[in-house]
């Protein structure tokens, strides 16, 4: 699209889909960004994402004092308020005509691949009907699932958020010891699944077993695995993905409801929130006697929203995310999404780079298989990467007990 | 029991019961307690508890380095290892054999209710055996329900989970408006239910319901409850105890479990991990519509142990509780437990009692009445009650979009 670089107007700022701990540092960044821009007239906040933009439904952001703006970044979920409308043409085609009427010239939506998709939808409808309009996407997902970058805002927190649950529970389990799993978020990508391992500290910890979508799940070979380590250990500490499935794609969470035996009324057990626990635990139960220690716990929204746990790297990173697309967008005629990519790791240093949102819209990134030992692990390698995203975890002690 | 001041011998510390973030803090108070004592020659820690003491299962404590007994102190979890072993007389006797046999004339047993009855039982039969013991129980639960104390170690960071819990899930109620249910531990007592009221920072902000054990919960009330501030908000955030039941004292876990409607192929639910959720939420769905976004998560075992999430105040108590159980059992020739008991709120303090193991032993506290409102919600007073206990909770900032 051929714009000048004083092209004149508002802007808009939306959060979209599952919000995170630190959205609301990338809504600051945007915010931070645009400020003082002669060219910018109104910053104008989505009320729940695109499905504000299409109601009119705005609230005024360039007038927040910096004071402010730093308690909201420092504020987990998304202030602004999200959505889950995943627009369609004809949707894209009432945003489109939201802007004019707005005379919005500037776009920033946080989100993930989806949102990347409705920006490029949008950018496109823009550029069919001459509208001058500069688009960005600023990534945003626990799930760390977009392609082309090394990870995503958000992500960091979440895995912050298992890794010390993992680093209790560990220690809970070796108190009272059983057969403890922990059912994470993500469908698709187990990076957050994976992120368990970073509560290893001494020999023996848990997670013992990890299983992550990307590895096609077995149920025979699960209950094998697990007795094993309960047999060596007397406990066996369990990460599973919310997404785990067999080997022609049926989730978990769908087959054993409807494939789980009966109980003595014959009935059978149906899905829902703690399901998918609930079933592999009654597996196991069946397999290793009815009087084995087994609990399931199912993480659920804490992870992506808990205050007070917050990897200061994810933070910073996601601010900076935001800022950075403000920076592209006034200063070039260009639309596109910021790409956080590695340049090294010691010292971990990132680039925040520009890349065209077809690039990275409606695309998903999984796990490397490199880091998948025997379909039910994870290679410490995935620390060197996942470390320094994170950051520092508590450091536990131990009597050695064994 | 007649007992001389400078009674010799060995002294063993135990740990029972779920674990907590501060349990180990209580145990390092009872080690730095009895250090330096010429009387005690040993100290020992029962692996897993009782059961460790009667297969004379111990560790030797008394020559750990101080910098690593503070890292033990800041560690999640029982560290000794822990049981749920609830003895009998018999299993007591076996107790007090080890005692003799290993020449153990402190008993310093970390732990709930049921573990100063343990210590009572232990005590009675020492005394009838004619053997000098000193018994102490020393007060450990999240639950929160021990008598004669104002409250116990390890509920203030249970509590500050649950807090901070909920301040982020009120966000994300926020962003992302529906029905959620967040279930929190407590069968009998609705103190770390109670607790999620911190969370309100902001007008509206949830748990907009909160139910408690000591309440009785009738369905058709609930759903009226919440429809009312779903009507309203747009969005309704609710804390449940795991222990609610109906008025005849029937577990709505078990009462759903075995009354819920059937599916499209004739099945019920049965009970689980997540079931009790589930179940409020399917009722939900039913009242108020299927396409009604309802959710539930189940707090589990993260309440207890999460790393990196512990109440200065709480540990600080936790500490202080195992110090003066040594200190009473080697300046007096007595037994006891030790008791926290708040001497005034502004400033906050408390004292740490010694009262006789009767007082305390085999008892439940519950929540008292003056803060349960309509059966439905918490007092905004409980505030006072909670605040000093739980500390400081990150503050969060709002856009007051609607």
């Amino acid at each position: 699209m051929s714009t000048s670089h004083s092209l004149s107007g508002n802007a808009v700022i939306g959060q979209s889909g599952g919000p995170t701990a630190v959205i609301n540092q990338s809504l600051v960044g945007v915010i931070e960004g645009l400020a003082g821009a002669s060219c910018i007239d109104k910053i104008l906040g989505a009320h729940h994402a695109v499905a504000g933009i299409v109601k009119n439904d705005f609230i005024e952001l360039q007038d927040i004092p910096a004071e402010r703006l730093e308690r909201l970044a420092l504020t987990p979920s998304a202030a602004l308020g999200s959505s889950r409308d995943k627009p369609d043409a004809d949707y894209c085609n009432r945003i489109l005509k939201s802007f004019e009427k707005n005379n919005i010239r500037y776009f920033f939506y946080i989100g993930g691949n989806d949102s990347s998709d409705t920006c490029r939808i949008v950018n496109e409808l823009a550029k069919a009907d001459n509208y001058e309009l500069r688009c960005f996407h600023v990534p945003k997902t626990i799930d760390n699932d977009l392609v082309n970058n090394d990870h995503t805002p958000g992500f960091g927190s979440a895995a912050k958020f298992v890794a010390q649950a993992f680093i209790g529970d560990n220690l809970d389990n070796r108190a009272l010891p059983g057969i403890k799993i922990n059912i994470i978020m993500g469908r698709h990508a187990g990076f957050l699944t994976a992120a368990s391992m970073l509560a290893r500290q001494h020999a023996d910890d848990g997670p013992h077993l990890i299983y992550v979508p990307e590895a096609a799940f077995d149920l025979e070979k699960f209950k094998d695995d697990v007795a094993k380590i309960y047999g060596r250990l007397g406990r066996c500490l369990i990460a599973v993905s919310e997404g785990i499935h067999d080997k022609d794609g049926t989730p978990m969470m769908t087959k054993l409801a409807t494939s789980v035996e009966k109980d003595a009324h014959g009935n059978v057990q149906l899905s829902g929130t703690g399901a998918l626990g609930d079933h592999l635990a009654d597996a196991l139960k069946d397999h290793l006697g009815k009087d084995t220690r087994v609990r399931a716990d199912t993480f659920g929204y804490l992870q992506r929203c808990f205050a007070g746990c917050v990897s200061q790297t994810d933070a910073h990173e996601a601010r900076l995310a935001g800022r950075k697309a403000a920076e592209y967008a006034l200063a070039d005629d260009c639309d596109g999404s910021i790409a956080i990519q590695r340049v090294s790791n010691k010292p971990y240093e990132v680039e925040y780079k520009r890349i065209e949102l077809t690039d990275v819209a409606a695309k998903t990134q999984t796990l490397d298989p490199k880091y998948i030992v025997h379909g039910n692990n994870i290679d410490p390698s995935f620390k060197d990467y996942l470390g320094p995203i994170v950051g520092d975890l508590p450091v536990v002690e131990s009597l050695r007990v064994h």
